[in-house]
């Protein structure tokens, strides 16, 4: 496949620097990218090697002063978004599922299924669940008794969701997923665990994604709510009764214990652990690896554990690495201050 | 549904406190609950928000002084266990799956299938397994060669069951479960990673429940061990010799490295890590990421990577956070100390 | 089961030292080994403690003296290799899938099945796919449209592997795992996520063999591509565009950043994460829960967050502990010091 500079920025509508009739054969990162390829430079970092890329071509933002040289720029309000067009138009054709139940798919009593929907091979619909229209169930899905998923929804192989949970519209479920499975909930009686009952279930609100193998824990009662354009990464432990508001997103190996409120467009990073219980507030950043053991206020970076406002975190930890520079000065004034007269020769050397 | 404050006491073996024709419509937390609802307060934390809760009653421990005031009151022995058994009176109809093999689930050679178990659709039990009485096995399920599982196990769509493991009776599986998958062993050779067989096996013991996506290996001969009343969270990985003992309850996002031996009512919270070869005594708690590095005597709390004994780890961190402050004084010290007489101006400020 | 030392270290190519008509009944680790079974030291810390095991005979390595005293000893090369292939001898019959395709699975469209190549019950191999001879696919598995699959390869039940990956010939998936799930990339518009599409694809090169439950993410366009011999543990996260180079070695719970490029022979501990776009050399040795936060050189080995050279964060964790007795000296010197003539009595006690 190839097309033209001019053709590609059309759908991205973007501006072009250089020559249009340029062929594009492809797209690739600046580091990889050969002659005849396209790629992006989204950042200041990635716009200071764009001369060693090899790339014929480049999107750029558009305040971006493009060099006179032999390459040729698109330039977009967002090079990402845009570059991500373009990806697309070089994109093999997307794997479409065909409407209609497959024959080997157990489909329940009472069940709705939606308008063009798909239900894979092998999938099982219990009794009274309801699919929206268009949402595609691949193979080996389950989905439980009076469960409701939306319209437009994308459920991957192997992905479970228990009874008597809600998925909006547009939920993407990657494969592995488990919505719904039991909170991890005992009381200790005469040493022995007895489990507590969870019989409250999970809500994913519109357009929330939800990587690989994640897990989302059903409330213990009431439920487990996951707010409008959530997008949670791989391997992802949710508890049971968290609420996580609009726009959040959650990186992999992540773990938020059970009770957490989280506010609006939080970022949280990769291996992050909180404490059961905790508020955080709105547009928090979390950096990777954090340790959550107290409310968050909105609108601070967080970093450490247990954790602290990420400006006072770096701080610390330069002192850290110092640590072996202090017991030096430490010992050095002990030595000193052991002799007679104070002041000592070595110190007045030091200075 | 709805049920008096009276009805719930008797549920509950409770004492009331107030008018118990009180009606009551559902269960709630003590921050959300509304008028016409019962909620619970098991600590002291949420004995002391009782009054700013809107709900019109209140599970508490035998011990608390009930106000004067508008609400009822129903003393138990142990508030966190008699709420559950009212949530239970107001939680939907639990799912049952009707005894039998559903036709569309294949079942080996040799496979003892117990009285009014169930296996699901798609269900595979592969030759010489046998399954207990009353044991569920939901949809998507594997079940390898001469497997055993006991009576009244609830197994989770997804479940993955390698061959030769043993099942206790009352075990649960929670979807996505793999047990007895290969240890993680390699001898390197010349450069290569040459795998070492994995030929022994996993024995879950009564009661135990294993949380979501959780994988537990097989051991490399002999047998990885999860003893009895054993609850495990989501995501957790247990590797190949392991050995816990009763009543452990082993958090998310946890890592248990290979032939650990973990005594008997360990408690261990989300994100902790362990080398290989520890022993673990019993009684021990450990607390969230906490990285064990090596052995453990019983009846400590450990925290801090490396590992701690707790209190030690809480002085510590104090006193990492106080660094600013003692590079400054450091800083002074050795200023004051620079100076011909010793005691300064500024010193003498401080004081 | 029964052998004698002799004929057991003629299948090792090993040396006797003591009796070689022993007759051994099965194999066991130091500890547990009781009378008539046979054990190995495969290094020092193991070697120490022969003389407590009741097992009857015990392989060492080549250069280890023999004591004169009950046990018999097997000398070899490598004793964790040579004692695996005698633990072969003792184990159960390894569980065979007999050639063919089930009656229940389902076969798409221009599928190729390799010659003795096994598809197990419940099976989707969709359109375009390829599977290489004498491969396994063990029930419930999901091989996406177009992927290929080598020869000899084990796919263990409730793999799922998306369109057009590319795996090469005696790759392991163990249960669970899933290949060419979508990155985890968005563009932030005004708030929202804007989901970036994921077109690229994964590739495992031979002898690759990932753990139960992995992740691992399709490239944003190009591929992820897992290196030759590269052996991935249970639950562990590989992002998009990452890059892991021959004999690798990753334990449980690590994730991966997208655009990570890692060198050959690297070992990573369990619980590490990574920064995206991080480069990291050959030969490198990640400690366990480290943090890698920049590139790292070849031929190192790092601890810590954010990490640092291992021997640098040892020092330095060391002085960690020492904080108490700093936070005391530096108080003891300003004691002294504010007396008005220096040195103090309680100084001179102190020495």
């Amino acid at each position: 496949m190839q097309k033209t500079v001019g053709e590609l920025a059309q759908v991205v509508k973007g501006e072009v620097f250089g020559r249009p009739d340029t062929v594009i054969t492809g797209v690739a990162d600046i580091r990889g990218a050969r002659a005849g390829e396209i790629t992006f430079a989204a950042n200041a970092k990635y716009e200071a090697i764009i001369e060693m890329s090899s790339a014929s071509a480049v999107v750029v933002r558009r305040g971006y002063e493009c060099p006179r040289d032999s390459k040729v720029y698109i330039k977009v309000d967002n090079p990402d978004v845009g570059f991500a067009e373009i990806v697309n138009e070089f994109a093999p054709e997307a794997i479409r599922m065909k409407p209609g139940v497959h024959a080997a798919a157990v489909v329940g009593r009472n069940v709705v299924v939606g308008k063009d929907a798909h239900v894979g091979a092998y999938s099982v619909i219990e009794d009274g669940a309801r699919l929206g229209d268009r949402t595609v169930i691949y193979p080996h899905v389950y989905i439980g008794h009076f469960t409701e998923v939306g319209s437009d929804c994308l459920i991957y192989p192997n992905v479970v969701v228990r009874e008597r949970c809600k998925l909006g519209n547009r939920v993407i479920l990657h494969p592995g997923v488990v919505i719904g499975c039991d909170g991890f909930g005992y009381a200790t009686i005469g040493g022995a665990r007895k489990k507590i009952p969870q019989t409250g279930n999970v809500e994913l609100e519109d357009d929330v994604e939800i990587g690989a193998n994640t897990t989302i824990d059903r409330a213990r009662f009431d439920r487990t709510i996951i707010r409008k354009g959530c997008k949670i990464d791989n391997l992802v432990q949710i508890a049971h009764n968290v609420s996580i508001g609009e726009n959040g997103l959650i990186s992999a190996l992540t773990g938020i214990a059970g009770s957490c409120e989280i506010g609006k467009n939080v970022l949280i990073a990769g291996e992050v652990g909180t404490q059961g219980h905790i508020k955080i507030g709105d547009n928090v950043m979390i950096a990777g690896r954090t340790g959550v053991t107290k409310d968050v206020p909105s609108n601070v970076a967080i970093s450490g554990f247990p954790h602290m406002l990420h400006e006072k975190y770096r701080r610390l930890h330069i002192l850290q690495k110092r640590l072996p520079e202090l017991f030096e000065r430490v010992k050095h004034l002990e030595e000193t201050f052991e002799r007679p007269h104070g002041v000592s020769e070595d110190n007045k050397e030091r200075g």
